[in-house]
C-alpha cells in the first residue's frame, strides 16, 4: 500500500507556478497524475488547456498579467501535440471519483467551479472523491485579489462555498501557507545554471513572475502558491492544519472572503457556521523543506 | 501640558465592563470624564442612560444574557438621582469639540450610531474631535457576535463604516486585543475583599458576566473589553498599533466583518480599501499592565 502512488487530478489554470505544481507532481514517485482538468483564472479556458497539454508534454511552455499574456511568460511555445479529450472537466471528476472511490486526490489549483460543477452534478461525488485539497483563501490575512479576497476564491465565491460546505475532505491551503513559500533570485539562478529540462524550461517563464512580484510586492522572490498546494498533497506533513467550517462572503465589498469558525466560543444564536461540516485549513507550513523539494524535484 | 487631564467623551451601553470602563475613568487623574452618552447595545438607550447616571453617581447600578436584563449584573439598584441632559448625544459631541478643537477623547465601548451621526450632522466633527478611541471589529480572528463579526461593529455596520473613513483619529482596539486582557477568578476574589466601594459594587455585578464567560467559552475568567479600550485612551502606551484603511461589510453572511488593509501589497485595480484614510488598529496590548492598572484602581 505504501507504495502505491496517490492518484490526482489537478484541476489548474496554468499559470507560471501551475507550471511548477504540474512539473512537480510529474517528477513525484509519491503520486500518479490520471488527469489535468482546466479552469479560467490565469488565462481563458482555451488557453489554460493549451497550457496544461503544452506542459505535460512536456516541453512545456498561462494570469495575463501575472503570468505574461500567454499565462506562461510571454514564451510563445508551439501549439502541443496533444489533444484535450471532449468529456467535460466536472464530468471527468465525476467517473474518476466514482471508478475509483475514496482513492482520488483533487488538487486545486485555480477557482473551484469545475469542483461545485462536479459537487452538484453528483451527489455521491463528496463521498467517492478521496481529498480535495485547493489553493484558496486568505485566513486571517489580507486577501490578493484585494483586501478581503484571495484570487481563485474570487474568481467563483458561489462555487467555492459549495466546495467548503460539501462534506467532502478538503484541505484548505491559504495565502496565509503560501506567502511563507518564497522561491529566491539566488533560487532561481541555481535553476538557470541547471541542466534539468524542467529548471531550464520555468527559467524562462519565470522572469515575467519575478517582475511582478517585484512590482507587487517589491520582494527579488516569487511565492509558491500553487507548487505548495501540490506538495501538500504528495506529502501532508509538510503542513499542520486546524478543522472548522468555512464560509464564503458572495456579495458586497468583501466578496470572495473565507471565514473560518475556529470554534472557541459557543455562540447562543445559529450562524450562518453552525451545523456546517468542517474543512482542513493549513495553519503552518515548513517552507524551507517545501523549497527544498521544489529545488530538488526541479533540479533532478 | 503634561498636568494637564485629557477630557474625554465615554458613549456607552452599561453594561457589566462598561461599568468597571467608567469607574476607571472616573479613578484615573490623567482624563476628565466630561459625558458620557448613551447608546444601545448592552441594554436600550433608556435603561443604558440611567445606567450611566447610576454609575456617575456612583453607587453604581446594562446586555441582555450577558450582563443581566438590566445590564449590571440583575442587581436591581435604585433610580438614580442625576437628569439626562436634553442634548442629544450627537449634538453633544459635536458641540464639545467645536467647543475644544483637538482637545477631546471620544471612547466608544458601544455601537457606532452616535459617533456616525455626529460625523453626518458636522462635517467638521472629524477634525475637531481629538480623538475616536472606540472597542470594536475582530482584525484576523474570529467575532464574538458571529464567526465574522463582532458585537459593537455588528450592532451598527454602515455606521463603523462611517466613522472608519471619516478622515478622524481613530484608535480600533477589537477582540484580538481584548480577549487577551482577562479578570480571573482570583482577582475577582480580591475585589471582593477589599473595601473599596467600586470594588465592593463590582464584585456583585461580576457575577453575572463570570457566568456568561464559563457558558460561552468555559473559562473562568472575564474579558475586560471595555476597562481596555478606556485605559488605552488614557495612556496610548498600552498597545501597539499599525495603520492602514478598515472597511466594513454591510451586507451578507458577514455583515458586521471589519478588515484591514495592510498595504503590503500594491493591487493594480482601485479596491474598495484605495484611497481611504488610515486609522490606528492595535495590535498588541501589555495585558499583565492593563490587568495591573484596573486592579490597582478599583482596590484603591
Amino acid at each position: 500500500m505504501a507504495n502505491e502512488p496517490k492518484k490526482i487530478i489537478i484541476d489548474t489554470d496554468p499559470g507560471i507556478d501551475d507550471a511548477m505544481a504540474i512539473f512537480l507532481a510529474l517528477r513525484s514517485p509519491e503520486v500518479e497524475v490520471i488527469g489535468l482538468t482546466t479552469i479560467y483564472g490565469n488565462v481563458y479556458t482555451t488557453l489554460a488547456t493549451r497550457n496544461a497539454l503544452h506542459l505535460k508534454e512536456p516541453k512545456l511552455g498561462v494570469t495575463d498579467f501575472v503570468h505574461g499574456a500567454d499565462g506562461l511568460g510571454n514564451q510563445n511555445f508551439p501549439p502541443p501535440n496533444g489533444k484535450p479529450i471532449e468529456e467535460s472537466a466536472a464530468d471527468f471528476l465525476v467517473n474518476q471519483a466514482k471508478a475509483n472511490p475514496g482513492q482520488v486526490t483533487v488538487v486545486a489549483l485555480g477557482p473551484l467551479t469545475n469542483i461545485a460543477l462536479a459537487i452538484q452534478m453528483d451527489p455521491e461525488f463528496a463521498k467517492n472523491i478521496g481529498q480535495i485539497v485547493l489553493l484558496g483563501g486568505s485566513f486571517a490575512v489580507n486577501g490578493n485579489a484585494n483586501p478581503a479576497a484571495e484570487a481563485n476564491i474570487f474568481g467563483d465565491p458561489e462555487a467555492a462555498d459549495v466546495v467548503f460546505i460539501s462534506g467532502a475532505d478538503v484541505l484548505a491551503v491559504g495565502i496565509n501557507i503560501t506567502h511563507q513559500v518564497v522561491l529566491s533570485g539566488s533560487d532561481r539562478e541555481k535553476l538557470a545554471s541547471s541542466k534539468g529540462k524542467f529548471a531550464q524550461y520555468l527559467t524562462g517563464i519565470l522572469e515575467v513572475y519575478f517582475a511582478y512580484h517585484f512590482d507587487a510586492y517589491n520582494t527579488n522572490g516569487v511565492y509558491l502558491h500553487d507548487p505548495t498546494t501540490l506538495l501538500a498533497a504528495v506529502d501532508p506533513s509538510l503542513v499542520t492544519c486546524t478543522e472548522g467550517a468555512v464560509r464564503v462572503q458572495t456579495s458586497g465589498i468583501t466578496r470572495g472572503l473565507t471565514i473560518f469558525c475556529n470554534k472557541q466560543k459557543r455562540f447562543r444564536e445559529t450562524t450562518e457556521w453552525s451545523n456546517m461540516p468542517s474543512v482542513k485549513v493549513a495553519v503552518t507550513v515548513d517552507a524551507p523543506r517545501v523549497v527544498k523539494l521544489v529545488m530538488d524535484r526541479l533540479l533532478s
